[in-house]
């Protein structure tokens, strides 16, 4: 049974798609995933006429919420906001949305060597992974590292790390072969980089990596790997009622159908005199600034004229989304917790490395999140669904008991098939990219400016930094007028 | 003095603009490079319908030949020629053209830390450059190496290497930081990776660089670093009489101007049917087979309906074009040729890292051709080009003393500004990607085939790769009917 009918449908009927207008705005925004909505929002709030065009038939972007028969609602996309993600905090405040924890109480599961141990999450032995005693040191020796290498970057302008280039060189496996040669030290960090990036050790430029981590924080609280990883106290620590989307939902509604065409993808922005033409399929509008509120890689799929300079354009070629699918089960009960489980396991095999539990707060029925990442998610590419249930079904079983064996229904979102995604959670740096190349994530050309949440000096590849990269651009703008 | 009048639109006045047809073919085919016109010649010597598709006003893609006032031809892009290129050669005498030796005689340059030496190419001591003992023994190891990794390679399957995957974790900067800890032989190192890849060392994987040594060989004659960076006996040995373009322009005008539509950039290829509608700027045509005859990166920036699987969309996020001008200053005589130097030089500073001597056959005037690669590329690339000329002949005054002061006249070549390639040489692999994407290379989807030099087995990122690209397409898409 598959029961994913995306809710975008049912609660976007409101914002209804405005085609066949040939409207002049001050401002055009290309793309309705939180960093557009915010520039949005900025920009209607001192009187700026926008409007945002939307390929899809939904706002969102990543954020993607599945509406259950049950009238439960899933995340498929982002779900997780935590401490020092002051901008998205800041959001669901203002957008009347309650937060809860998400779930955390007793052990998680560590599947390793196809035998399961069990670990606390609090107490004075909390969080800490039942492994050697040597492979955790080295563990917490090479974190450590990577939290001192991040302390050194400036996160508007990491190329500027004394190391940079040296950093830039290597890939974070590399890095890793010298500073975690132990197997349990070395799985759990590549359990932690494929769920950070939806991509492997190797494709990733260690100053990449430092970079992100430097990120994950705010301009008074330093970024740290255990706030990455890390659910309470960490950027998984907390949950929406009623579902992340509604961040984006409840902005648009905010900001009135007049101002949204969905069904709108852009092909064209071409400098016509004073003002941009932008046309997409179906609509075509003319602004005076244009922001370009998508990851590079898809930014890249539009026709500049005049062309856009190569720095950008290349940038645009270098930076992949991550491979990333999430397969959640439903269950009647979150039998798990009675079995003294958060629901949260890593694991050395399977399709899925890590999973948590996104039940609703009052545990009414039991929804298992397992994420699909980077070599898992490509093995399954032309796999049918119902194989990638059956294998996600096993990898629950072992983390989870037997109790697992039968979902009363499955949503799998593969975001790598995603036409206005191909890929997900975040366009990440292959070597090479951060030292030649980011200035360009920023940098406005005329009146075109790029917003996205790769673009964010804080919490970069999150909706906090979305949402920090709207507000950015909107400031550009009205600096500019 | 700029000089650069594109050559194609002279010649290519028979080879007129086709708007306006709807008709239906066998096989539209994107990009009228040396790849999409090998398959259309294939293709209709054998009675189908084709139509190419090509974005600019001209053929040859990579290939672009530029007029001199005085009536001679310099290329801009590919430009060399050599053994083992059995197809290239092959299409070269088949449309009657002449072959002649790259000017080798005489002695190369050597420019490091600010001082000139120079070596010669042939006799005992051929083309050793002249640096310590020591350092020419690693460089020897190095290569010896890298050529015996190359030799493990199945050119069909590279993942298929038993440490594919450890290889293609690595970039090439961490591999030679082991393997040429000493300056100089590192510097030769950037040097001739700069040269092959228009790419750093970090940003290319140790995989795909082994991979494309492997490559640049034939069925009987395995791939050695040597043939990428020689001249005589390697890829620069032979030019080809009256510009390379010829082979473009010369295929175009058998194929017939009813089977070439210039100025036609493709936007959308969509199923209808049994067929695909293939619409371009002013051009919508209906095939049954699409041959994608692009690099990966602008073969992304096409709508395709159904969409593309996540394989091969996510390929072409990950596969860069490499940072890429050509300086060539012109001269009334090739002056070095008298001081005993080949016009060929070597430096670790300066934006021109390494240089050939492109006069004409007969040296009835001067050609000094300076590439300028990756950092040094993006470095200029908010620069004039009066400045780029100023920096070029400061470069040429040291390599070859000041008569190179003085040009008449100067064409700058600057791919990564080209709308319709955005970099070049070749999309090359940063690691990771060969091992998990390559397949999509090759792979069709449905009737639409993926063709160009990136997909080449033998000589990947050569025109020799491009022919054979194309030759094979043909031969897929001949098989299905």
């Amino acid at each position: 049974m598959r029961l994913s009918i995306p809710i975008a449908v049912a609660v976007l009927t409101r914002v209804a798609s405005s085609h066949g207008r040939t409207d002049q705005v001050d401002v055009a925004i290309v793309g309705a995933g939180l960093s557009g909505l915010s520039a949005a929002k900025e920009l209607s709030a001192v009187g700026k006429t926008i409007l945002v065009l939307e390929a899809r038939d939904r706002v969102g972007g990543r954020i993607l919420d599945v509406k259950l028969p049950n009238g439960g609602v899933v995340e498929t996309g982002a779900a997780f906001i935590g401490p020092s993600q002051d901008r998205v905090l800041a959001l669901a405040a203002e957008l009347q949305l309650e937060t809860f924890p998400t779930y955390n109480s007793g052990e998680n599961v560590l599947w390793q060597d196809g035998e399961r141990v069990t670990y606390p999450t609090e107490g004075p032995a909390g969080n800490i992974p039942p492994i050697s005693e040597s492979s955790l040191m080295q563990l917490a020796e090479a974190q450590a590292r990577l939290n001192a290498m991040a302390q050194e970057i400036d996160v508007n302008a990491p190329w500027n790390h004394p190391q940079a280039v040296e950093l830039d060189s290597t890939t974070f496996d590399s890095w890793l072969d010298g500073a975690t040669p132990l197997e349990e030290a070395r799985f759990l960090f590549d359990v932690a980089t494929t769920s950070i990036f939806s991509a492997e050790p190797r494709e990733l430029s260690l100053l990449y990596v430092v970079a992100y981590i430097a990120s994950a924080g705010n301009s008074t609280t330093p970024g740290t790997l255990e706030r990455l990883t890390s659910t309470a106290g960490g950027a998984q620590e907390r949950r929406i009622k009623g579902g992340m989307q509604q961040l984006a939902v409840k902005l648009a509604e905010r900001l009135g159908k007049k101002r949204i065409a969905l069904n709108a993808p852009v092909r064209r922005v071409e400098r016509r005199g004073d003002s941009y033409q932008v046309t997409a399929d179906g609509i075509t509008i003319k602004a005076r600034h244009v922001v370009i509120a998508m990851s590079p890689p898809l930014a890249a799929r539009i026709v500049y004229r005049p062309q856009l300079p190569a720095q950008r354009d290349q940038l645009t070629q270098r930076l992949p989304m991550g491979s990333i699918g999430k397969a959640i089960a439903i269950y009647n009960q979150p039998f798990w917790r009675a079995d003294g489980l958060t629901g949260q396991a890593v694991s050395d095999s399977g399709v899925v490395r890590s999973a948590f539990d996104i039940s609703p707060e009052d545990g009414s029925y039991g929804a298992l999140m397992g994420f699909i990442e980077a070599d898992q998610m490509r093995k399954l590419d032309d796999k049918s669904e119902q194989e990638i249930q059956l294998r996600v079904t096993n990898d629950f079983v072992n983390y989870f008991g037997t109790n697992a064996s039968n979902p009363i229904g499955w949503v799998i979102q593969r975001w790598d098939n995603e036409e206005f995604s191909r890929g997900g959670p975040v366009a990440f740096g292959p070597p090479g990219v951060l030292t030649q190349y980011a200035p360009a994530l920023t940098r406005p050309f005329e009146r075109i400016h790029f917003a996205g949440t790769e673009s964010a000096p804080y919490w970069t590849g999150y909706l906090d930094g979305a949402i920090r990269s709207g507000e950015r651009v909107a400031k550009e703008i009205l600096d500019a007028f």
